[in-house]
Order: C-alpha cells, then structure tokens, then sequence
C-alpha cells in the first residue's frame, strides 16, 4: 500500500503513514496529541483539524481535493452544527489518500495550557484526575452472554488503552439500568485513569469541578472546566460554623465540650459547601450532579472538621494532627450532597498548625522554584509565614492573635461593609481621613455608607498613621506633647479619635485605644519575630520579596504594614499582594494532577520550625515590638 | 565479629549468622519462615521454638547453655503463660552466640498447611488476605510533629516491610482516639498488605472470618480462624427471603413488580446475615467485630440481589448478569453490621445461570486439576452441571424445574422433618416401606414422627422403585397389569399410594401420581439432555466420575438417581455426594488469597453452554424422558 507524508501543525510533527489512515490515527502514530472523547466514532467533535490551502501550499503540497476522503452526511452536519467551516474536518473519519498538512486548533489539543499570571508567570499543562470516555457497546446476545461490567470494562480497555480500571460500588449498582435505558451507548467518567466514577447516557460534552477553600471566615468555591482549567464561576459564603464561634480555638473547645460538637461542626460545613455547590453550579444552568471532582484546602482545624477527625489534637501540644497527606475521599463518605462515586481530593497539611490552605498557597506561587528568597505570609487568626527558595523551604505559625481580623480590637470588625479599611492622618493638623467599605468616597458626614468599626487592615493604617504622626512613640505610648480633641483618656488610658460620632452608625466615637495599640504591636511583634527566627535558621539577613496572601492580604496596604514593622524590610515594589492564592491553589490542584503531585512533595520538603521553642524568639519579639521610623508612607 | 552455624528443623534450613543475630532475624535470613505479629518485641508469642539437647546433638552440637543468650523474666514469663517448657525461646529475644539447632513448631509457622479431604486429598497453604501488625510507636514530641498516620504508616512500612499501604478513611476516623488512649500500641489488621481497615489499641491475638452460602432456601455461615483456616464454627437459616417467594423466579419477579421490591429483599438478606453473625460468634463468646473478612458465594440471582444489583436481567433473554468478576465491598457500603472497614469478597460469577455457589463447588473440588473426566451437579431450582477436565471445563443450567425441591409434586414438601426421604417398594407384593426425616425407623404406625410429604431425595426413590416394580413403564406410563390397593386413579389419572393416612400426619393417603411422574421425567430429561451435550460438546462418550454437590446431592441415593438415568451411566463407586461444596469453597476464599485468585481464573476459562440454542438438545431431553431398566437397586 501507498504510504504519504502528514505534517501536524502548529506541532510540527511529520512523518509517513499508511494510505488510508485516518488523521487521528496519523496522529497517534507521529505523536501529536489531537483530543477524541468518543474514540474515533465521529461523536464528540472534539478532534476537528483545520486543513487549507494556504497551509498546503506552505509544505508545497498542491489543493487538489484528494488528499482526504470525502467527508459523509453526518460528519459534514456535524462540523456545521458546531460552527465549523467546510475546511474543517473530523480527524476520526477523514482518512489520508495523498500528502497532507493539518492544522490542530488550541480547542482539538488533548494538552491544553493554563497560563498564570501571578509574581511570576507560568503555564501549567490542564490534566485533571478525571477524564471522559465515550463508548457503544454490542449488546449481549445468547452466544455472547458476557456480563455487563466485563462488556463495559473490555470496550473501554480496548478503545482508550487503560488496562487497570476497576468500578465504584456505588456505579455499578445502576449500571445495567443506565446501559439498557442508554441502548448501550454511555459516557464513563474515568478517575486517575483506574476507577469508573461515573457511567452516563449517551454523549455527554463537558466536566467541571470545583475547588473550595474553608477559611475559619469564609468559604469560597470555584466552578472550573476541567478540559480548559478555566474559572467558570466563584460564589463564597460565611463559614455556617460561625454560629459556633468565630475563630478556630472556640470551635475546638466546642468539639470538646458538647457529646456532639464536632458532628454539628461537620455538618454545618458539610451541608454549607452543599449549598455552595447547589448556588455556584446555578449560576451555569448546572447541577450538583455535574460536580465530576471537588479539591479542598483550609487549615488544619477546618481540613480536620471536614472531615470528621477529631481536632482536639490540634489543640494539645505538642499539636500532631491526625494526617498530613493528601486524602481522596468520596462524597458519599463525607455526606456531601454530590454524586456519590465523586472523589474529594483533601490537600496536604504540612504540619499541625500549617494547613492545607498553606500548601494551596504554596502551589500557587511556586518559591521552590525560584531563585529569589521569598517569604510568604497568609495572615487569619495565626499568620503563616513561609521562608526559603529553590533550595529550602521553612514554614512557621505565628500565635498573632485575631487583632488582624478585627477581634480583640475595641471597635475591630470584619472586613464587611461599614468597616473602616483605609486611614490618613495629617501630620500638622492630626485630622482624620478614612474609607469604609463599600464606600468609593473618603469620610463626609452625608455618606451613605456610615463606619461601624475598624477591620483589621484599617487598624494597621490607623496605627500605622499615628505613629507617622507622632501620636504613637516607638515604644507604643501615646505622646504627651501633641494635643488634639481626637486625643481623649477614656477609661483604660489615652485613645485617638478616628471617626466622631456623627460619621458613624453607632452613635459614639470611633478610637483607637493605647489596649489596640498593645494588640497590634503583640501580632506584629510576633509576625515580625517569626521571619526573624526563619531568616536565622536560613542563615540571611535580606529578602528578595514579600508575598501577602488571604484577605488580609489582599486589603492591607504595604506601606502601611512595612511602616509599623509587620514583617522584615523588603523594597516596597517587591510586595505583592496575591489574594486568595489557597484557593487559586485548590484550583491548580483541581486541574491538575502534576499539582497534586507538587503538593504533596512540598508539603513533605517544607521544614516547620515551632518557634516557641526558639531561644531567640523571645528576643526578637519583645525588640520587634516598638515601632520603626517610617520610610515610605503616601498621602491620600 | 564471630559466624555461627544455624539450622531450622523441619524445614532444614541451613547456614551461617552473625553473632548475636535473634533466631528470628537468622531464620528470615536462612529463609525459614517462622511467624511474627508484634515485629520481634517479645509481645506475641507467636515465634515459640524449641532447642533440646536431642536436636542438638543430631546435629552434632553439645549442650552448653552457651549457644543462646540467656531468657529474660520477660521472655520466661510469657512462655510459661503459653504453657510451654524451658526448652523454648521466643526466636525474637534468643540471640545466637553458638553454633545451634532449632525445631520450628507447626504452630511457630508463618505459612500453615489445610489439609482436606474430598473426592481428592491435597493440602492448601493457609494464606488469608488479612494480617495483622503489632506496633508500638513514639508517641510526637514537639521536635517531632510527624502526624498520627504518617507516624503509624512509618513503622508499619519499617517493621513490616509493607510499602504501598493506605488507611480507610474510616479507620482514619477514630486513629487519634485510639493512638492516645491506647499509649501508641496498636494491632493493625492490614489487608492484603495494601489497606489498613482495623486498628485496635494493645496486643490482639487471633483473627477470624466468616465464609457465607447464600442459597436460596438455606444460608449457611462458617466462622474459620484465619490463622489455622480451621473451621470454628457452623451455622445456618432459612433464607429471610423465603417471605418473598420460594424460588428464584417468584423473587426476582418480586423486583420486578413492587417499587422497592429490590431494596426489601436486599434488606432480608443482609439483616438475615446480620443475625447469624451475631449467633455464630456468640458461639465462640465472639462478636460480630471480631470478624476480619467475609466471603460470600450464592447463585446469580441471590448474588445480585445481595449485592443490590437488579437481577431483572437474569430473569430476561439473553439472560447476561451484570458483573462476573468477584468483588471487593465494604461491609459498610452492603449495610451489613460488621465493623464498617470489613472487607466483604464476593466470588465471581461464571454466567447469568451459573453463580458464584458453582465456583465454590469448582475451588473445593478442582476438576481443573484433575485428569479424570468429571461431572459435578449442583441440583437446586436450576441443575447447574460443569463437565470436564484439566483441559477444559464447560458449565450449563437445565432447567429442572423445582420438582427436585419437592416442589409442583402434589405431596412435595422441602427436606424437612416429616419428609418422606426414603422408599423401597417390593417387587412382588408392591409393599411399600418408607422413611421419614426425624426418625431413624422405617414406617410403623406408632413412629412418633408421621410423615407430612414427600421431599425430592424421597420422590426420586418413590419413583425409581416404582419403575423396579414395573408400576411405571418405560415411557411413564402406570402399568394396566398390576393389580394393588395401592394403585388408585384419582381425578388426574392413576396414582401409587405410597403411605396409608393412618401414617401420615395429614390424615390422608400421600400419593405419587402420574403428574409427579411427569414432573420428575421433565426434570431428570433436562438434566440428562443437558450432561449429553457437554459430553458432545467435549467429544466423550464416558464418565470417570461423578460428583453431587449441595444438599440434594448429599441426600439423594446415588443408584435410584442412576436408576432413573437422571445422569449418563457412571459406576455407582465412583459416584460422590460431596455436601455443600459451594461453602466450603466460600470457606478456602476466606483463608486463601490462592484460592481467590484459581476462583477468578476458573470463572473465566469455564466456558457456558447455552443448551436451549443446542440443535440436539430437544433430541436428547425427548429420549431421556424415558426410564432406563434398572441395573443396581439395593434392598433395604
């Protein structure tokens, strides 16, 4: 037989194939990786190659309409229906009878990219743990009685290659109903290539999955498309365990006082991300039932929580947790409301008090593969610092207390609308200017948006502020030199006025108070103290780059935290803030199974310091606790 | 350092180790296999050897008390809570410092031998898929944080050797908890050296597994321990399902025609089990708990349904089942109430007829092994028939009819006290003699236990003696010459009574009519027509030998079933009843992972015979409807 040569662009890949191949198996054969869901049977669409004359005449292969089989009724129809031209083709059906040069689109790759642009840019393969396989299958006749499972098993063996797939239970028991109702023609839903998930009717087009990341405040979902890696839909929510305290010790102290607490603890967040699920799949015309994987990070209470291990541990030194590695679960195991056979890939920990949301972190930013020293911050109720580069990773876990979330500050709240997020004080006149959130304009008294208290970003800048001012003395006193109707003695000691009360919506005074002022100065003290112990064990006295994670994060103003100390020096333009890079991380994860692979070895490699235990931790916290000279602050 | 010369007797294994090497450490070196649970920590017990002078000195070696390090109080004490003499050691705390011999009891063995005794003798090593691990670990320190199950993990892979084992996420529930409480000393029950599914806090001796029968009349349970494979204990009950029809039909149309049919028949089956767990370990002061691994064998339907599979495909053309293969299942995924992690190994399935019971029946008997032509019928509500040698086996279904049963025969009963179960006819006086299940006398008047029916051993005897007496003829007719009290015609034709209403406890005659004798020449036809077509179908025109499985077969007299010709002519010694093969093979899965494997294989290489598409089956069945003149009829 005649042999003819087929070059796949923008690939490259060239060689010589059998006359009367088709172009998937030309494909297959020179090594380019064209996308085929149904196997070849002219389904899905999925392999359309693109094949014109430009492209020919540029390999000097002259258009002469025979280089390709004819396309037939349905393949033509199909092609229109997907909006196709007539120079596209099915590489499945359309079989080589002369040199051909074939284009194949971004869309038809089995090898999709997902580029990322974070501090630094990359591309990340899309290669989900599942993947779809759509077969018929000849119904059994009396001399071909095979069993249902063994006949699916065999199709499937036989068209994709994978040869150790078992079943799940809980698939298998539908099955003979799903291949007859589906005149034996399904789509399998296939996990890791060895387990079948999932069995469908007919041709089904599209998976999606979702990656959540449990935050002790909030939860956030995201709705991505496992063939593109694309972010489809985000939806968040509060933590439902909020009712049973807001930060991470009441609720552990909960799990151990009541017979049932963490039961009511799992549930609550086990039937929240259920309705997460139900809301965000909403927003795409989907249903829970769509959800073909789900990827999880949070911290180590609330990865324990969900999952129903005891976090008492956590809270006993010396606060081993129950499992550090990576977990696949079912849903049906976790009582998550989604198909039963869909896996739930928990992220790993790296240590009882560096969670999973660490490691989402970590795999979003990558500092193990970079030259640069990195330290990274993630900043909730501890603040999670993460110190190193290519060479060495250290983490650690900074008892920060909760003044950066708003708590144990007098007037402190959430990052929620009314809360004052932003806060300039002239260093003349000592007068106030401040933005709450959900409010474009800085303070008037005809705002419509009145403060109802100080969120933990706006502390850092009123602290900050005042220190820039003079009002706050290295030391953390108030001075006694300056006077001002803001500066007030109420009854614990001296207080600034940041918002009078007719700006407010509680009717009294917004201050901040000499007892904030100790908050703040014993979290970052102990922030501060924390990079210190890590850039000692790492034998530097510099960092290349700051990187701020979480909320927090996102909403803190650099110059504002380098002013009042929070972490070591670092040039300004070298501080990113990455938002929910935890979540970006259960997002990488979900798309990626490399990332899976990333993760567990990091969270295996990264070295946890306990910094209690640190001789110089002392030192350094107690020198970290007065205020530098501020450098670089800028004017509303 | 210095190198001694050990040998282990029996196995006589031999070479040189190093000075004070333990014995357990020289016999994995030398390659004897002595038992370990706890990992050499003195703790088991289980590695008990013995060192007399006598051995010694057949080796040539002269009692020193030199050659072994000295016993501690430790050791000496537990051996003598063992029972055993000075002259055991435990080989894990003995060190060598001589040249030595040491005898390894059967019980000290790693790989035990099952001795069995069927239609062959062979011996089976007792390989269970459960292990169990004694681990004493370090309890975390805050220098090292290392989680529970990581922890755990470490020292079973470092003592056990055991690389690629993961936890079931149920057992990861409850490890903290148990970890703690049980001051880092647990027995771990590994399975098949890949899973973690029990961990149970101290030193556990003894494992245990239950081997199930699922028939459809009758469950019976075999509690064997997993360390001898010896049997423990036996038990059995009525089906639950009985409720819902008595036969395989009546159930399945039960699914068919009520909504949660399925679902209510399931839920019998699985609480029936639940409830002979709970008797046969009360037996042994066991609980359901203690129970390590299930296997589980039963015919198609009673496969399916117990396993929540619809078994409407069994019951329609082309009758393919919907999953052959053996299975794997979590008790807690079957509802059963064992421990949730127990792993439940449901034997494969070779065709919709043919059932897990018949790969029983092929594991306990081995005709692949076997030179000799064989013929192995299992007689229920289906004849299951496998016919064949080491070179290939074929398997059929006849459709017998319930007639075997008892049942369709006008004074049928099942196999139970009362029955009717034996019958000799005289010749010449057409007396009748007969005997009832529950009593060890042939029929008198005054016998205590009168009978209430007729079961299908009892029919089969009725029948062939009334052919020996020529009250039947060749073509089942009743004879017109014989003139007898005993011959009736009742409304459907003629009758024999074969016991006086004065005999029975039905104060009426029971009679075997010339209904009943259609009924038994249709069944025996099927089941002789199908044995002559895997004798074409293999080329043979004898039998070396014949093997009756399952209670019919234990019951029925071997020369009246040859009487009747309900299978081809074999010598009457060579024909076994061999009782209920399909649990014993239950019960060699349950204690050998060999045996799982030769289950597997076998269902597959088996092939079905599909006798109603057989052009001469029709052929055959139409002359076996006849009776053969009788050859071999004892008297009683």
């Amino acid at each position: 037989m005649n042999r003819h040569t087929v070059v796949f662009e923008p690939s490259g890949k060239k060689g010589d194939v059998q006359e009367g191949a088709t172009l998937l198996e030309a494909a297959h054969e020179l090594g380019d990786d064209i996308e085929s869901v149904c196997g070849g049977k002219g389904v899905c669409g999925k392999c359309s190659v693109k094949i014109d004359e430009g492209l020919l005449a540029s390999h000097g292969i002259e258009w002469s309409g025979q280089v390709l089989s004819p396309p037939a009724d349905e393949e033509a129809e199909l092609l229109s229906r997907r909006g196709l031209s007539s120079e596209y083709r099915l590489a499945c059906q359309a079989r080589v009878l002369g040199d051909v040069a074939v284009f194949v689109p971004e869309a038809s790759r089995r090898s999709r990219q997902l580029i990322r642009k974070s501090t630094i840019e990359r591309t990340i393969p899309v290669r989900p743990a599942i993947r779809k396989y759509y077969l018929e299958l000849s119904p059994p006749t009396l001399s071909d009685v095979t069993a249902d499972y063994e006949r699916l098993i065999t199709e499937l063996r036989r068209s994709s290659g994978l040869e150790e797939v078992i079943i799940d239970y809980a698939v298998l028991k539908d099955l003979s109903h799903i291949l007859r109702s589906a005149d034996w023609k399904v789509t399998l839903t296939v996990w890791k290539g060895r387990e079948i998930v999932r069995v469908e009717p007919g041709y089904v087009d599209g998976s999606y999955g979702l990656a959540v990341d449990i935050g002790t405040t909030t939860v956030a979902g995201y709705l991505c498309d496992l063939q593109t890696g694309e972010v489809l839909a985000t939806d968040g929510m509060l933590n439902p365990q909020m009712a049973y305290g807001e930060d991470v010790i009441s609720r552990i102290s909960h799990t151990m006082k009541e017979p049932d607490g963490l039961a009511g603890l799992n549930r609550a967040i086990v039937d929240g991300i259920g309705e997460l699920v139900v809301s965000i799949t909403g927003q795409l015309d989907l249903t829970p039932g769509d959800i073909s994987e789900m990827t999880v990070v949070g911290n180590t209470a609330m990865h324990h929580i969900f999952l129903n291990l005891d976090p008492v541990c956590l809270a006993k030194s010396p606060f081993a947790p129950t499992v550090s590695g990576s977990l696949d679960v079912k849903a049906r195991e976790l009582g998550l409301t989604l198909e039963q056979s869909t896996n739930v890939h928990v992220l790993p920990v790296e240590a009882g008090f560096v969670g999973a949301d660490n490691v989402g972190v970590l795999i979003a930013e990558e500092p193990y593969n970079q030259e640069e020293m990195v330290l990274i911050i993630d900043i909730g109720t501890n603040g999670e610092l993460v110190m190193g580069s290519r060479d060495r990773l250290l983490c650690a876990s900074c008892a920060t207390g909760p003044a950066f979330e708003g708590a144990t500050i007098e007037f402190g709240m959430r990052a929620a609308p009314g809360a004052i997020e932003r806060v300039r004080i002239d260093r003349e006149s000592l007068e106030v200017q401040f933005k709450v959130i959900g409010s474009d304009e800085w303070n008037t008294v005809s705002s419509s948006v009145k403060a109802k208290g100080i969120c933990g970003s706006g502390v850092i800048e009123a602290v900050a502020e005042m220190v820039k001012a003079g009002i706050i003395e290295k030391g953390g006193r108030f001075s006694r030199k300056l006077a001002s109707s803001r500066l007030i003695t109420a009854e614990d000691g001296p207080a600034f006025i940041i918002a009078w009360a007719n700006e407010t919506a509680l009717g009294q005074d917004i201050t901040v108070s000499i007892e904030d002022v100790r908050a703040v100065q014993l979290a970052k003290g102990a922030m501060y103290a924390g990079a210190r112990i890590l850039m000692d064990r790492l034998g530097i006295t510099g960092l290349d780059k700051i990187i701020l994670a979480g909320a927090f994060g996102s909403y803190v103003s650099k110059e504002h935290a380098l002013a009042i100390g929070l972490f070591p020096q670092c040039a300004p333009e070298k501080v990113y803030s990455v938002g929910n890079a935890a979540g970006e991380g259960a997002r990488l994860a979900l798309v990626s199974v490399d990332k899976r692979r990333e993760a567990e070895q990091i969270a295996r490699k990264v070295e946890y310091v306990e910094l209690t235990v640190e001789p110089r931790f002392h030192e350094y916290f107690i020198e970290a606790l007065s205020f530098p000279v501020p450098s670089v602050l800028s004017k509303p």
